[in-house]
């Protein structure tokens, strides 16, 4: 069973949301990911989220774009933490994602992170869980140790060499 | 058996819904209004789009604000048209349910009209009804001829009495 | 006689505006193009809508972008349901003619589909016309049906090939 | 025959549209007012556009609020200048009419003012009408003049009195 | 110690942020207002957010409007869930506070809720904590059924007494 | 001495402004481009603004992106009608280019046409003119009948050879 | 000789502009108002941006809203910082006015702070100063600390009277 | 010791933040360069601001996209001025760097440029230095002849050798 449900209302999101998968892998924590669309396949969508928490899901991420129902369709069935993750669309850039997503009203909240943000769905996912386990939490400190220091790595980088081949370098 | 459902999501958009009650009953067109919300009732409102052509409803109108799913979770459970009615939001001016109710994925459309436009989403139920109707047909006809002279006697008002004179009685 | 009548404001509308009549072909109704301009040929507009309840014709798909007159203008001239299709333009990316299709006044309805919807206008002139067909209605449930069981197997294939293949295959 | 035809949409955008005529009545140039609706009259509508220019009409003044049709469905039927207001609407502040009067296709300009900007637009068919009207023209540099007064006026005041009495006095 | 860290950069936030205690006050839930700036405070706020998970402290409130750089300020600091409220703004409606909020760069993920949706911050603070307290989680199991009837009440009631007397009944 | 001025910030909004002399070329008015920024050369933005009527220019068609001032304080030295063309920018996409050419204040209007619609603004300037010249207004009505007809022709042969061979013809 | 020119569009702008005032004052820098417009005396404007260094000013806060171009035509004519104050519009809320301040082209910079943010433009205005100033550099350091602490009585007065007494007692 | 802190909270923002150094070195005004970031080194970010004034910094340029917290972050722990740099974001163009960093709350400000203004960012900077810097004030004067003079010379140009050799020209 895995902790972590990740569900998407089209194919077209996976490029986006595989990030989110791949934190969690790098976390060790179990994840699966579904496609299922809050439009096409409403029953199933509702019977995802009635099932999640007995299905032993901690954390629901569920990323859509356009009218992006998905994420709140879900939170409206269950009473899990569901991350909204608002895709970037091909015409509105994903403003209606956003929009869509976050304007939740009052009573059925959907956490919402940044466009195409699937990266952090899976760090607040986590955060999530650290709060009863030390594991995770320990881990996610980690984490943030190494990105800062990748941080401080890069910036003694273009110290060192300057601005013009750090440029040349990146390409 | 009423021909049109008004559904929305909370019982203030009454105040704007209640326009399209008042068109259909020029008309004599039966309707329900039903408050029913996507994310308070998802069961509930599955049912109230599943039953609804059983129950001998023609079309749906749904008006919802913010996230706005109602209009676009009734439309993946029926064939019937669905009218959405973006409602102005306190916050986002109801860009937000617009764009939620406009900017549904391929496969599942909802008929949007304006912001607030209850009065237009029962007009477009009715010439969807007087397709197969000609006495609404020629109701439709009838509301747009007197729509017309209400603008001539205005135009005829204004050019009578002036701008000062009109704009007093206007008060 | 053809039942959908599809009509838009220039032929660089043509690439999204095909899809609708993709659509119809495959539910066996009957459709015609229209080039035809607001501006350039406002007469002509006039006439088409006019005289497009005579023809034969059951509902408009009306697509136009940028100040996208052309759905409200054929609105003005006849009672028969027109669904408006916001063009996504080159400068504000369908702003624009999403805004000046669905922001009709009183008295004047057009069922607005998303930017660049075409697909989706088709699928809601069926459904209209599914009110008084029921070989079209029965059209529509086993294309819903179809389209479900699509993502069914996306995820199912999801599922066996993990999240690396699905994306390769899709390349 | 009035020079300038101030033509609007509804009854509603007078209040905005009264200064136009205030302007011009300063400048001693003959103006009238015309409610029409590019919806709800069209064939009106295009009537008053296809015979501006034989009625001695010189520039035409049109106001529109939402989806705007108004100015853009005139300037199709006429190579008169046509200055295009948009109102400010209850919903979207007008940013609607904005983009659907000044997002004309190529071929048939509309020229565009500020939203609400009714007193530009008088101001805008003056100064096309100067090109051809020395006296005109006079009035303008004069009009000009006085307004560059009016400011330099406050500011001296302003000066004069302080920030504080400057502010209690405009109350 | 609380279980909530209620946050916001202004006592001219709290009319919003009550609503997140009066939320966790009905669900008995412990909780503390704390009013800190990220720009007039700034040390204080990082020590706020380096200690509230010490301090006890399970999720983070932080509710900010305009550059709103309060909830992303208190995530970097901690590893606790935050949840963000943007609040509307007298400009910019709250569009700024959202995007400031929402937009999170990779690593640092902060919860966001609907403009000044306080409420469901506290609800969405409750479903994480549920996670792992059976006790809250059959509380906002009860929270939706009373939602739930609450809705369905107001539907029994307008279909009985009808929209004219549901309205003024409302005023 | 030409009849129609066209100026421009910098030399990067010339592949859009030279729509605009193409259009007067083709009715055999004469032009001259300016290469001028109000922010770089306000001295001699000023000058040109303040000589032009007395250089015999009629209509000036200024062209700007960004902060796009330049038609506003053209218009500020001049009662010749300003055309403002909002030119398409690179962050914005040019609505920031068009409300800072829109949005002139009370007084001093700029006749505003679409987002890079440079030809249009050649168009206004030519209907401006043809109020006091025939030939012009003649060579406008044969412009739209041209225009009307390369439609009707389009029209034509889209239902001649169909959708898939009329987009491959396209390309 | 004031250190701080102030200058706004109109006297409309006063009520925000006046802030600034009341900041130099508190901290004893001299200031003078000015009333003037880029638009109705643009020869004015441009006077006083030339000679505003030799007047010995060292800072300019312009104002001013709608198409906004104050800023920018005063910063093309000097060297001096130039804050710019977008000033909040009646229709568009002022974005329009900041679009129009902040994106300026390369080489003439506006220093633009948020929308109606007059007081920080004083205080940006005072940090400049404070460069070569070292007692306004200590003034800005205690204004700053008065500050911490008046949030710091806010956060400490809610924590003893609650937030129902904190209310009650703002209004 | 540099004069000008050039920051920006990711290696990716170098780009735009390379043309900040090329204008200080034209000018020969030390700077360094330094990636930090708000979220992912909050404490270093915290010091680095601090510190600056001590360090002898005069002027930081801070570039951020997104969430964009650097500048106001770092404005929070210093009385220097702070220009701020929205970077163009991929998803919402800078609309969310430029709120989140325009935005400011009264009583920080931060003084900022348009999207992706880094070489404006600078000239800010020198404006300031100017101020108790004559050398630095000689040099913008001349920079500005020279940019006048690059702009009358591409003027020149095209009036030499037309629209279409120009455009050939610059490709």
């Amino acid at each position: 069973m895995p902790d972590i449900g990740i569900i998407m209302g089209s194919d077209s999101d996976l490029d986006i949301m595989k990030d989110a998968g791949e934190i969690l892998g790098e976390f060790g924590i179990s994840y699966e990911y579904t496609i299922c669309s809050a439009h096409r396949l409403p029953a199933e969508t509702a019977e995802y989220a009635k099932n999640a928490a007995d299905n032993g899901i901690k954390v629901i991420i569920a990323g859509a774009g356009g009218a992006a129902h998905l994420p709140g369709v879900i939170a409206a069935y269950t009473v899990l933490p569901v991350v909204g993750v608002p895709i970037k669309s091909s015409t509105l850039s994903g403003i209606d994602s956003l929009y869509s997503i976050v304007q939740m009203p009052r009573g059925i909240p959907v956490a919402t992170v940044a466009i195409n943000g699937s990266a952090n769905a899976a760090l607040l996912a986590l955060q999530v869980m650290a709060l009863s386990d030390e594991v995770i939490k320990l881990a996610l400190l980690d984490y943030r140790q190494k990105m800062a220091e990748g941080v401080l790595e890069k910036d003694k980088r273009l110290k060192e060499i300057g601005v013009q081949a750090y440029l040349k370098d990146k390409k």
